[in-house]
């Protein structure tokens, strides 16, 4: 028989407090938050707010449609939970938590013999003008998002901003104005969207999207101050002003982690609670998790910051196994990451090219386009993945994708993100054994074909260039260094040949051999097909002539217009 | 400068052969097959005879509609093949192949640096009477995939038999009787269909959904002859006749082995060439591989024969670096596996249950059912995935699943298969972090979920029977033996104790702790909900009162409707 308090019911605390009760059912449980609003999914927020999720109940009940509330909690798993109630301070030495009810303002104290603190993380708050006006939302908890719904609903948000192209920040902009029809506006003071998850050349095909979708983005763009009298009516940034009757600040999260720096626990520089794989703080007798605590980075051995909602669930497990006098382990993360931006997919597990480069590894990265499906089947989608790998060792360090709405880009990434702990090389990437049959994937999947690109590159036998370099050489063409030789056949290159004959020359790869003496061999060469797989053989074979001032445009033509590219 | 021949110009030759040209382009390489029609995909033939592929060229372009015939190996990729030209025989001391074209019947031969058998599989033909008549098709090559599209083409097939319920035959099923409307019947010497694939569980629903489709199921009958005048006109079982205008044999392939046999390279006893990692014979001048080869089996470490056009895709690569001086190991497969069957996915990685148990061990399967993505996500399918542990150990032996034909259930095996040869354990499924959001999946994923289920049940916290041990004990239910407690509301619970009042009794699980002395102490109790969540958490009530004696039936009403029980 054990007490347990668990401060926070969002995610991580009711999944221990459940875990916990079916190993020990005898034991109690007392489950505390500040909100009226407990045990729900954080992560679905935008897509209530688009209406695609109809009721936040929804976000709040159980897959069989019950209301995970104080009731449920009490009848079903036989726990308490004190709603609307707020810890205030943790006495470890007598082993205590001081709880305020914030309705009456009332203070009481709970004892435990083991407590668990699942008090997440909170959003930032830029620090300047006009940050606290109303209408200015960030996306910090269900009752927020009830109000962001009301708003839109109530027809007087025309035009909205969103300040941070992070993944909460585009799905905002997404649930904005795709259902709503909102004007919106994403501001982000990176150079792309999704810094530090995806590399520039995905981030720059989701970029065209958005501006497919009407959505405006103002990158390299830093918001000064926001203005109105008393609800917000501008964004000023350091380049423009945007008019606006909603912003959305999406500008990042940081750990809740107050209540356990008062009480001595130890802490990140960061600010994140220290945990071992046990879950446990530098108190034994208190548990952490979710949110509020630092993980170790399986990719470099250092504690990084995960938030994520998948993170605390399987770490509540762990701590409910523990507080049962189990031994289960949580032992880090690689990050993983996976969105809907309207109608395609982008995701990554790992690191990218940038991040990999900042954490000292020596690192490069290839970008393959293929089917999903056998090139033979009906129903197939490209898939874009770009795969992050150290130079010397071959060692895998992350993936990155984009593709349909469909699985097939997220079933490769979740291939990869699965072995990525145990420091996969090129070769176990070329040769991962997925499932195969035409409807599914390809004898030679995409993933093995990002494998076997990412051997020949390091080993210098497929000298690539991306559509940005692509982009550069392209803008200078009437300098005249530069041939753009396709390697496709005449129907496709016919376009291109006949609208810059001084700049485009065709010649199909299956016709280079006998065509060779046309190809110049003083002037540097962008091979171009439709993916790079062609380009690549007419490498080799111009290679093998001594023409080797040559470049592979990865990704092809299909790179060129998910970029937006209009030749 | 080496002179390469290849014997076998489908999947593996042709790889290997490219493979080895862009790393030694000055190299010379001659492929040879004994038909016209070379480097095409054949897992596509049933794609081809439904229709889906409207061509056979399809099935042998390139993803850039190239047709990969002599002319495009020569001018493309300087490769020489020669067609209609059978490989006789390989004198391994001079280095010669003796090889006829067949159109001629004239013989010339062919010195070799290095050899590279790609002689594939051969589909295994009864040996019953009449097995040659007319009619009668195995799905061998593409040449007989024309044929069989011709026949049925005609309109002059109203009955198919086809013999085999594995991959080939089912989708052979398909193909004749979705699009063409044929009055398919399949024949399975086996108690199920994919046997030595999928469990009995998986396998029934797969057998469910064929019904609903209009296909005729004939398990455990054995095929005694085919009858007919010089076309087939029936199939005799050992239980009835079938009319039949056409039959599709798909019990099995065999490696093409013979040369290899012939010129004393090693075989195994099931008579599969052996080969090493380097995809090198017992004559290190000689390398193999593809479906004329055995592969280690990754679970097991014993030689094992894996068919697939994927793996030999991957092992001509190897061959190909290998050729060319380099050092590329396949060090085996874990066995993987995926397939459409008409609207469901089956797939697999790694060992069934009943194969585990036949390789010595000491296994047994979990059953959870859950949605793809987050349960609150407006669009979503439920995934069925069955993972099989060894006991004590909590050894990942294998991983089955079941889906729609979305690729959230293929996203999870692929996810399991890519490590299973790493030796997993049920906590690294529970642990296995996935790409997260609510359009793709769970905060707690169907595959965690399925480490947990494994983990509780392997501790003996979670006891368990199958839809097929459910029906069993409601077959008896008259014999008052059992209480079938049905845990969900009662809106759920309602049609079923209106109807069976004696048997079906309904305590939703939330009010169970409240209502327990309604449950007899004294009997076999199966409890019930959708998909096994609810039912094990009032197993673990029930536990605690000292109520014992209970059965959470897995999977649920969800697999009992997969099964096509109509209660």
């Amino acid at each position: 028989m054990q007490s347990i308090v668990i401060i926070g019911a969002v995610a991580l605390g009711p999944k221990a407090a459940c875990r916990f009760k079916r190993l020990e059912p005898k034991s109690k449980v007392t489950m505390i938050d500040q909100s009226d609003l407990i045990s729900y999914g954080g992560c679905g927020i935008p897509y209530f707010v688009s209406g695609d999720v109809s009721d936040p109940d929804q976000l709040q009940s159980t897959s069989f449609h019950m209301i995970r509330d104080r009731k449920f909690f009490m009848e079903a798993k036989d726990i308490e939970v004190l709603t609307d109630t707020r810890a205030l301070s943790i006495d470890r030495k007598e082993k205590k938590v001081l709880v305020q009810h914030l309705p009456d303002g009332k203070e009481d104290t709970l004892s435990y013999d083991r407590l668990v603190l699942a008090t997440g993380s909170r959003p930032k708050r830029l620090p300047v003008p006009g940050a606290m006006l109303e209408g200015v939302y960030t996306v910090s908890n269900l009752n927020e998002a009830v109000a962001i719904k009301k708003a839109v609903a109530g027809g007087t948000v025309e035009r909205a901003v969103v300040i941070g192209a992070g993944a909460i920040g585009l799905e905002m902009a997404e649930a904005l104005s795709d259902l709503w029809g909102i004007e919106t506006s994403v501001v982000e003071v990176a150079d792309q969207i999704l810094p530090g998850i995806i590399g520039f050349n995905m981030a720059r095909m989701g970029q065209h999207h958005l501006k497919e979708k009407g959505v405006s983005l103002f990158l390299r763009e830093k918001v000064l101050g926001l203005k109105g009298e008393r609800h917000v009516e501008k964004v000023v940034t350091d380049k423009r002003v945007l008019d606006a009757d909603l912003v959305i600040m999406a500008v990042g999260v940081e750990p809740n982690s107050d209540l356990a720096g008062d009480a001595g626990l130890e802490l990140t520089p960061e600010g994140a609670i220290v945990v071992n794989e046990r879950m446990e703080t530098s108190d034994p007798a208190i548990y952490a998790g979710g949110d509020c605590v630092a993980l170790t980075d399986l990719i470099t051995g250092k504690p990084a910051y995960f938030p994520s909602g998948s993170m605390a669930n399987r770490q509540g497990r762990v701590i409910g196994t523990n507080l049962a006098g189990g031994d289960a382990r949580f032992e880090g993360a690689v990050g993983t990451f996976v969105m809907k931006l309207f109608d395609i997919s982008l995701a990554s597990a790992g690191m990218s090219l940038k991040r990999a480069q900042q954490n000292g590894f020596n690192a490069l990265s290839v970008f393959v386009v293929q089917f999903d499906r056998a090139h033979f089947y009906p129903d197939k989608d490209l898939v874009y993945l770009e795969l992050v790998v150290e130079k010397g060792t071959g060692r895998v360090l992350g993936v990155q994708g984009l593709g349909s709405m469909e699985m097939g880009m997220f079933a490769r990434v979740s291939a990869v993100a699965a072995i990525l702990k145990d420091r996969p090389t090129t070769s176990d990437i070329s040769n991962l054994e997925l499932p195969y049959a035409p409807p599914f994937s390809s004898a030679m999947d995409v993933l093995n074909a990002l494998g076997n690109t990412a051997e020949n590159t390091l080993q210098g036998k497929n000298r690539v260039i991306d559509a940005d370099r692509f982009v550069d050489w392209w803008l200078e063409r009437d300098s005249g260094d530069t041939l753009f030789l396709d390697c496709r056949g005449w129907g496709n290159a016919q376009y291109f040949v006949e609208k810059y004959p001084e700049h485009w020359k065709s010649i199909p790869q299956d016709e280079l051999r006998a065509r060779m003496e046309e190809v110049p061999k003083d002037k540097r060469t962008v091979l171009i097909c439709n993916t790079g797989v062609r380009s690549y053989e007419a490498q080799i074979t111009l290679d093998q002539m001594g023409i080797r001032d040559t470049y592979n445009l990865q990704g092809g033509v299909a790179a060129l217009k998910k970029w937006g590219l209009d030749l």
